[in-house]
């Protein structure tokens, strides 16, 4: 144990009634809800970004924390290293993603920072033998240096387009490597500042020609992992590209990839988009194209990504709700896209935020499973919808207007409303909670 | 001439410098500008719906206009006709557009609903023969009668989908027979209150359908107008399928409806949806779905639809800038969808408004035009993208990223940033205004 | 019992575990808490405008609900509180509050209308004896009328000043003759569409004249129940001058009516205020003015007032907290100005969307006794600031910059800054729940 | 001339018609407007913080300026003067507005910091003495340092309020000693992230208390400038309790400061408030206490302080409307607090968007002003009022509620509203454009 979570111990559970701050009151990972047990029901992921890598800045103020492990050594990178694995093991989290800019020290050209990449991967191969973790995901950072501000794949310069596919390479190489589950594309640069300046219809065939070599590569590789788009609106860009769920299904029908490729769904981007978490959650399981999620919270009240540990319980009941409709995860997680407030600057406050998350997604998992178990929501869905299950109804669909006209003609079809039963509905979600 | 517009005389141009309320200052629908007049690059028109059936309410409060033709009468609603057509006239505009329920008094049911619509058309058809006015486009109002409350195609209840079939039947027969130049959809109840009670995917291929079948009326009949889909994000639902320009081009690809099918972007729903105009606007032209526009202004901190005359001289600017960019409208012109403030009771406002928004767009169409053939800005985008116009930039879209990562190697590709010249572009802008 | 409410017996607590929708899962209404019973507490109230007189419309349809007390006949108004006092009885809630306008039919004129509510006022006076209802505040409609498009108080012609003058006296009249605990001002007009044709100075000095004849008046009467001021940012109007708590604060010093005047403050207009509840609630705590609550919910992502059943049990929790800590309701109570959503048509929504608000309520104000009774939240607070508990620190305070200076270079002080421990306070509120 | 703004000259006037972007279109110094140059009525001011220490960074990259003069040592902010200075003599502004954490490198601790401000305050001295440039105003820095990172006079901590109160001291003895003409307080920190920690009571009274320390220097100092705050929503707190106008001017009264304390507003800030600019600015002239401006322009959609440079001359031209309304500037002066998009990175485009944004406000100064001198607008809006005018009205607000009703009922009130012309007066304000 290294100094710096010293006195913390490994996080057990011990239920809804104790009194200790350093131990779970929901998160049982072994208890089984649905035929599963709650550990491969979420499959819990830490950010390696947020809690290693950020060092509580904002846009009026710098560094907050105050690491052992900050600067930019090879050697820094794996006591880095050491103290993310030994936050892993406190946690019991199985699963971590990572940036290839959050792992190694930056070097001077492409050649340098895949050697420290390719250095750190090894030393990470040895730790997830050693313990047991997993990665959920691998992604390549085309966002924070300077030679990114105008964009990676999408960039007017053809150079940086030909750096970010060489880049991507070498993060899917490294999460192949690791026998990572998912390979993950947010283009937080892919948008842009003022149209003015923007020629969109080239950028937008150049991110999809990026996007066509990313998944000719997964399969010449032979990886089986999924490829996943983060969505999100804005910010850093006036507008970003791959702006929520339902933009990026267009995208990729257009290039043909909608087979391909699927999305991580973030809570933060969904409300920055003007969505509820569940509305992405569900637009993705109707087109097809659910992958992995994001898990945070945003503040409903600040325009910027807050990034915030979930915790209110009535919201994850309804985002897990989605995930079990969609028939629950297969490559993808639950991946804690949080950060600390940067007044919390304390070793116990990065264990707690994630204690009190990833309590949080169980209290809300168990009540959703309850809620499937139950039936009563689905019943009253289906109710709703009976009509449409008759031969009279189905006729309808394969008539034409004029077909239709004579039928509502012929029947004097003059449609009485029924009560949509909105508050007798979350009423009835309140009680499994 | 009626009483309600006594003493008003058809409005002129007289010039910038007139202080004439009364009369044009930008719009002189005469003049030619890249090869065109004004009346043919603007193709105004005005809205039946805002300033002949709104009757000044709001959420806090009902009608304040007192109307000589409000009331639920045939004669009423001819009445109302002589008065629109009357204000057409006085403002000089080729076009209108129209819902069934602005124009009918509503019957007890579908047939008497035809009846009146057709009694209507006719009545119409005569005056257009009259004056030489145009329709740009009709469209059935499948959202204010309580049976559409939970929706027209999307309805739970297959009633209500035969109901609005046939009902959007009656209303292209209407534009057609008015020679209508596009039939419009916007879905202001094809979404949902709460996900609770809303099978998300049975919906979206109702709404599939209802599309489908649109199309095929069209083609059936021969009508030559475009199909066209409003999008507008949310309101009066919590969440509307339609939801912006992006959103539409998905499901038109999913129904394969995408050459079929094109958009009527308004202001301020693009402002409700997170975008700006031109944004909208720049999209559905890359997307090859540009189709009409809704022209008001919506306030950027009223989050509901505020339909205000447009007023901003460089807002237009810029949105008939992506106009012109598009190659202009083809069957789509420059709808009003734009409501006096309840407070503006009098027949001058009416007059005064749409004078107000017709120059503040002709302002913004001359300079956009202007920008065009001086060519300075094109001239730019074009430059910051000229690396791609390189083989070598070339070489890259049809290589992999095996071959991108050793060009990068080989190379030792290190791209420096360079300035995107945000601020300048918007000077230059602005020297055109 | 009529026929609306049929089948609907009284509402009566089961328990959490019921799986009853006509029974309270947390509101025991004689459970003691803190000392005082549930229903000493919470002190409901339903508001009669939303459940009684709102016929279901939105800005893009009409009426939805057909109630058999609908209509403009003193008849009607009577059969009106027949169901709404039913409706009060089943529910077991102690109070309702009311507009003129919500209860009589409009008269022609000024006149009329105060015989209407005095009317209507007798037949009250007579239930509320027979019931033991009791009236939590009464207040006038100023804002629905077309008189008032304009604004009351801040109107341009002073003839509208003058009726709502006399319209606030009389419907503070029926206020103290039905035993009122307060009388409430919302001044949903009392702001500007347009600063171009709005004279700020002189509408803020009407308003603050309107209120001093208003405390006046309560002081000629010997009313004892509070004045209140209901703030709201937008909606209907551009500006409301009510913006926030904080807002009317400044009014109210500004008239020096800091200590005669409180505020009623809403979920929903804290929410479209950018503020939370809690902050609001903390606000008036702090400032010295709370009274009153209107107990709502709004969508976050939706930028009107949509005025739903409050639901979220963590949300209410933090927001009865704050009222707790204010020592809790002395003249106020919890009011619901929260209405269906228009198409849950049914009698049964009515009652079980009241019935999962109070459940909500409840079961959040239990929450928040636990807090202030376990007082760890607390403590962690006073923690906090232990330092300005020191006599050096107090020191600070009494000195001036030059001495602070000298004390900052004598004991080079250089702060270091401490963990705010955000997500532990959190979890913490979470072990509450 | 040194090399980074090699090869830019003076920028001179050159009328619209000019073709030559190094030159102003509307900015003509010593053109005489309402009896006043505009150098005068607008007072020029650049900001030091963005266009010389801030280098490009955001949440989600890093630095993408190169500057020669950054660095934390006592000859780079020297040179940092020099390059400034220079920029200053291009533009031709007046006045510039500083920090002390933008103009000295960071010291180990407060002596050390007031060195190096003292250092270069005397560099700063003999520049100004040189060049004729005047200080608009100084200010603290008191949110970027992780010790301010829980606020600065309303920290839980009393040594920093000690060590800003001793900041602030030094920095009012800057301002004072380069002949400032006002002193500004931006409390970025000063509100909270959560309340959980907050005492709100305790944090306002500190800032009453800082606030009158401040004010009590100034009349020992005999300083004659003003003592501004700077008002926001939010960002980078969650709150910040200078919220806007109306709450600075609450918080004022509250501390009996009212009269020796003014606002400086930002457009960005307004926005972020939910607010348009010229609403805060005609709310300030009202109550009193309008003092500056920060000029630059928000994003409407993006939820966070975008600065960016103003060029939209419509709503310059209503702000400076209402700057005129208030009679002009006395103290106070146009800030630009303004940066470049982080990917302008070159000496032009820092020279440019200053261009850009002066030749918006003397654009728009200038309408404002022909609206002023015309005159029409304010007849308009007197008209609307003249109501108010008579006896008969003034007696109204002398009168109490029961002599209004008496009023009413004597005379039959029934008043019919008249039309606001909403769009005709904006129809007007475009013919000054």
């Amino acid at each position: 144990m290294t100094d710096f979570f010293k006195g913390i111990s490994k996080i057990a559970y011990e239920g809804p009634e104790t009194t200790n701050e350093f131990a779970f009151r929901h998160y049982n990972a072994d208890e089984v809800v649905m035929g599963k047990t709650l550990k491969d029901h979420l499959r819990f992921s830490c950010a390696y970004w947020h809690s290693f890598a950020w060092p509580g800045g904002d846009p009026f103020g710098g560094q907050t924390f105050e690491r052992p492990w900050f600067g930019e050594t090879m050697a820094l990178a794996k006591l880095k290293a050491d103290f993310a694995f030994e936050m892993f093991d406190i946690l019991g989290v199985p699963y971590f993603c990572f940036h290839d800019a959050d792992v190694r020290p930056e070097g001077t050209n492409f050649a340098e920072n895949t050697r420290n990449l390719e250095e750190i991967v090894d030393y990470f191969a040895q730790k997830m033998d050693d313990t047991g973790m997993k990665l959920l995901w691998g992604t390549a950072n085309l966002f924070s240096n300077r030679r990114f501000m105008a964009g990676a794949a999408t960039n007017p310069d053809p150079d940086v387009f030909a750096y970010s596919a060489a880049t991507i390479k070498t993060c899917m190489d490294a999460t192949i490597k690791l026998g990572g589950e998912n390979y993950v594309l947010w283009g937080g640069r892919e948008g842009y500042e003022t149209l003015l300046n923007t020629d969109m219809g080239r950028e937008r065939k150049q991110a999809g020609r990026m996007l066509e070599m990313v998944v000719d590569y997964k399969h010449k590789t032979g990886f089986k992992g999924a490829i996943l788009i983060e969505p999100k609106p804005q910010e850093p860009t006036k507008h970003q590209y791959d702006y929520d769920v339902a933009t990026v299904y267009g995208f990729l029908k257009d290039f043909g990839l909608e087979n391909e490729v699927q999305v991580n769904i973030e809570q933060g981007h969904a409300i920055l988009a003007g969505h509820t978490f569940e509305h992405e959650l569900a637009t993705a399981r109707e087109l097809g194209i659910f992958g992995s999620i994001d898990m945070n919270r945003n503040d409903y009240q600040s325009g910027w990504d807050t990034d915030q540990f979930p915790n209110n319980v009535p919201e994850m009941a309804l985002a897990f709700y989605e995930v079990l409709r969609a028939g629950g995860f297969t490559t993808g997680g639950t991946n804690f896209d949080a950060k600390l407030r940067r007044q919390s600057l304390d070793p116990e406050d990065l264990i707690l935020a994630h204690v009190g998350g990833m309590d949080a997604c169980a209290a809300g998992l168990k009540a959703a499973a309850a809620m499937i178990e139950d039936g009563a929501l689905e019943e009253a869905r289906s109710a709703r919808y009976s009509g449409w299950d008759t031969k009279r109804a189905q006729n309808l669909l394969v008539s034409d207007l004029e077909g239709v006209e004579q039928f509502v003609r012929d029947n004097d079809i003059n449609p009485q409303p029924r009560s949509g039963r909105q508050e007798r509905l979350e009423n009835l979600v309140n009680s499994y909670l």
